[in-house]
């Protein structure tokens, strides 16, 4: 049995553009001789399509895209996913459903089990949970047909009551097939293909896995679609961050034709209880992230062009090379505002740095706006010495520029901000913190040191002098971030035992870290919630960001 | 027996402070000889305490609440809610629970079964929903004891497949004791008396049901605890948006002493298939709503003054006058900042309100401002012709302005946008639409009118004037809302079918809207979500609000 997987970038709520995409493929399959073609999830609407859900006119425009595709679907089976109704009175309104198409006709809707609800996910807002299980019949075959999370419970997920593979294999199915959207973060690539292969241990028939590929807004999928024979070898290996199409000959013994490309010795089992240390973070595949991020942004907003303030510090360097790789350099334009306290050398390295991406920039002078807002306000400032107050109008004074030339020439905003700075809230709202999509707000400090070594891994792009000079704000005269905040090497880890680790204040000073500067940063980090409330989206790269996937009360009391 | 309800305003995560209110009323409550008091949902942590719970530290923090509420239940029944860990290995880590408490010891834990997971409500990315039930034995009473939801459905709520009231109702209890954290909308005070009512027809035992108040961001709990005997007589019903705490004296028959307040003849039963017609605004209501949610957006953050842009418009004026109310008027600060557009009018029906409300206010000329603005891009303007950019440069002119006073003096600056230019996008991002709070953005343009009407019920505050011109940003000489938008007796009433109603652009043209109107408008709502995604909390009066309660993706292609 020939069996394709097609591993697509969906564009959500654009049915017409889904729709052509999933035909396209199933033309390819079909003119190839494949038997089965298998899409990921949502495949029909994109993933996650939110409370557009609710509207009944969205489910009517799924199921009617779902008729179109049926039509292709004559001497190939198609499996393809979408919302469909909950017919029973109670329970949710929908089920997140797989529809398997053949002979032109629905055979089959199967729905998903497992709903995730945390982090990014809000699938129980939408969908009831399948409560019912049964196989597939094609060709002779029985198709166990799951949707993402079904088969991240192997039994040891305490967030599940049922594990939704050990009731199909009540119905002794020949091959798993799995229709999934799982988001991209720097742990989940090893993960996956643990979890894969347990399952293909645990159940002892070859598996399929089909996972969505392009960014939604915050969101990144990363493809790397799958394919284990029924030893769990690894037989097929889908491109991260591309599109892709691609089929495996699956014999009646459940093995399949074609080199190995990792035997099952050499993947390792997902580990039952998952060591908590730091995962390495594989720089490159977070490069590639923030680029799809960039990239799908613009393209599915219908923007080409970006703007940004291009300081001579290291997060705008790292934020405009990351946006002439996605865009084209022609298409970046940076602005360098120098105010009155900035060094000759941030200007100078800022210059170095658009002539080595080679795209545009220009320098603006922000002390006529600066002074104009101070002699506005001295009547009402009154003498009042100089205080965080003026240091925000600079910030808001560059915002502001950057923002009319955006409105003028339509180009989007990039903001620059990161991932240390947003959780202790040092930045400013409506001046650096301003912009449409945060391209650096789920990397530490840190982190962006990194991805700026990687930017030079091959040539200086980003000049040696702003990676190595201390950060600075230059909001006023000889300010250098250490003035206000930790050492970034003690900030960083400490944030993440606090955000990505959800350590109480005493576990993290047990770990060693200074007692007096735990609660000072767990404070500054809870204390700035409203600040972040009002951030654009965050590309997300990590297991929990800043944004959608972190909802914190903003009145809240808690270590504060 | 003597039962007490305890309406409260609880702080979340304020532990120390909820821990005190709660032993107070209980201390009142011995001291009157009460035999049991009960608290509202979550009590402990406050509601919706969000991601905090997901921290062990929380939770025992909770725990540890509970242990020392625990002492003072000596001869006296308590019955207080707080999240609860889930001793299984499977299912989500936490209970929404109630704990019983009795002679200093912990007689019952009850877990919550129907777990909102919709608009504003998350239940679900954190509980685990009861599968088990049982009534409580107290002083010969069995007491059914469920939380919030679990008793929303009647049988007939199609969110769910369970009713866990049929479940209690096999143990024949004697009363039913609900503890609710329910938030205010414009429709909720007569859904809810219908609902209690039809819960005490259906299972003909008396109820006693608590509900919190307060405000926490942008959700309101309007309180309004109700007692219903055996009988459906309303015994007891708490005023909305205080706190209160009062009691009931059950007798065995399951009537209770007192004047009945409303029999049951004279109270609307819920109906299983409601209407889908506007309800009738009760605009008192709402100005105590947004009151409320002035006041302890403040309270809570630690704020005691404001500042405002006054343009002489409608909006600000409702705003300013909410806010007076809400913080006194010496503590809230009005800014007039005309621009070369702005009319004489404008600033003096300003003066005129600010003078009628006895609050401080300056007159901010921005033409200096907006000038540098203008001189400082000359050189990238290169004589392009006025367009938004420029609109919107005077817009953040304000914005900045208003911020740096606010950062110098420690002012929250207060939003007055209304819900009809969020939705359609009618504002300037960091401009018009900064602000830590969004008084109006759930208020329609005419439900801002319908406020000015009541605020000037007795004597006029907002000037005739402001009410009866045409509404106008006043950005370009003689520019009227109308110029961009349809008119708000006809958008108001568009937007409400496709935002609060979910309706497709075919079922609202079906009602007699203008096609290409609806086309625009919808296209509009849906272009701007990245807008709106970096608002500030809205306090939330409808049904729907923009915000928290409604979740859309940023780059979906749906109606657009």
């Amino acid at each position: 049995m020939k069996i394709f997987i097609a591993q697509q970038n969906y564009h959500i709520g654009n049915f017409e553009l889904n729709t052509q995409k999933i035909i396209e493929a199933i033309k390819t399959a079909k003119a190839a001789g494949g038997d089965l073609i298998l899409f990921s999830e949502m495949t029909v609407s994109g993933y996650p399509a939110r409370d557009f859900v609710e509207f009944e006119d969205f489910i009517e425009k799924c199921t009617a895209a779902v008729h179109i595709i049926k039509e292709h679907a004559d001497n190939i089976g198609v499996l393809i996913g979408s919302p469909v109704k909950n017919k029973h009175l109670k329970g949710k309104d929908l089920f997140n459903a797989a529809y398997f198409l053949y002979e032109k006709e629905v055979k089959a809707i199967i729905h998903k089990t497992l709903l995730p609800t945390y982090d990014v996910f809000d699938e129980y807002r939408y969908f009831e949970p399948a409560y019912e299980w049964n196989i597939v019949e094609f060709k002779g075959k029985k198709l166990a047909i799951t949707i993402c999370e079904d088969i991240w419970n192997l039994g040891d997920n305490p967030l599940y009551r049922i594990c939704p593979m050990d009731e199909l294999m009540k119905f002794n199915p020949d091959i798993m097939l799995n229709l999934s959207a799982s988001p991209f973060d720097y742990t989940h690539d090893e993960d996956r293909k643990a979890v894969i292969k347990s399952n293909v241990l645990k159940y002892k028939i070859p598996l399929f896995y089909c996972n969505a590929v392009g960014s939604q807004t915050e969101i990144v999928f990363d493809g790397a679609s799958l394919v284990f024979d029924k030893d769990a070898n690894l037989m097929k290996a889908f491109p991260m961050f591309e599109e892709a199409i691609d089929w495996v000959e699956l014999n009646d013994d459940g093995l399949m034709n074609g080199p190995i490309l990792e035997p099952a010795s050499r993947i390792p089992e997902k580990e039952l209880n998952p060591a908590t240390l730091d995962p390495q973070l594989n720089i490159e595949q977070v490069y590639q992230a923030l680029v799809s991020g960039i990239k799908d942004y613009f393209g599915k907003m219908g923007f080409t062009k970006a703007i940004l303030g291009s300081s001579g510090g290291i997060d705008s360097a790292v934020t405009l090379a990351l946006a002439c790789d996605a865009l084209g350099a022609e298409n970046v334009r940076a602005i360098l505002m120098p105010s009155p306290y900035s060094t000759n050398h941030s200007v100078n390295d800022a210059v170095t740095l658009s002539k080595n991406l080679h795209n545009p920039y220009d320098i603006v002078q922000i002390d006529q706006v600066y002074n104009s807002f101070l002699e506005t306000l001295q009547p009402l400032f009154n003498g009042l010495p100089f205080s965080l107050a003026e240091e925000n109008i600079q910030s808001r004074s560059r915002g502001n520029i950057l923002m009319a030339i955006a409105n003028k020439f339509g180009y989007v905003l990039l903001n620059t901000s990161n991932k240390s700075e947003l959780a202790t809230g040092y930045g400013t709202l409506y001046g650096d913190m301003a912009g449409g999509l945060g391209v650096l707000g789920d990397c530490y400090k840190l982190q962006v040191y990194e991805l700026a070594r990687f930017i030079n891994r091959t040539t200086e792009i980003i000049p040696h002098n702003i990676i190595s000079k201390p950060p600075s704000a230059e909001l006023r005269p000889n300010q250098k971030d250490s003035d206000s905040l930790p050492d970034y090497a003690v900030l960083d880890k400490l944030l993440f035992q606090y955000i990505e680790k959800l350590q109480s204040p005493a576990n993290i000073k047990d770990q060693g870290f200074d007692a007096a500067l735990v609660d000072r940063t767990i404070k500054m980090v809870n204390n700035n919630e409203y600040k972040r409330n009002q951030f654009c989206p965050i590309i997300r790269i990590s297991p929990k960001a800043f944004g959608v996937g972190r909802r914190m009360p903003i009145v809240g009391k808690y270590l504060s």
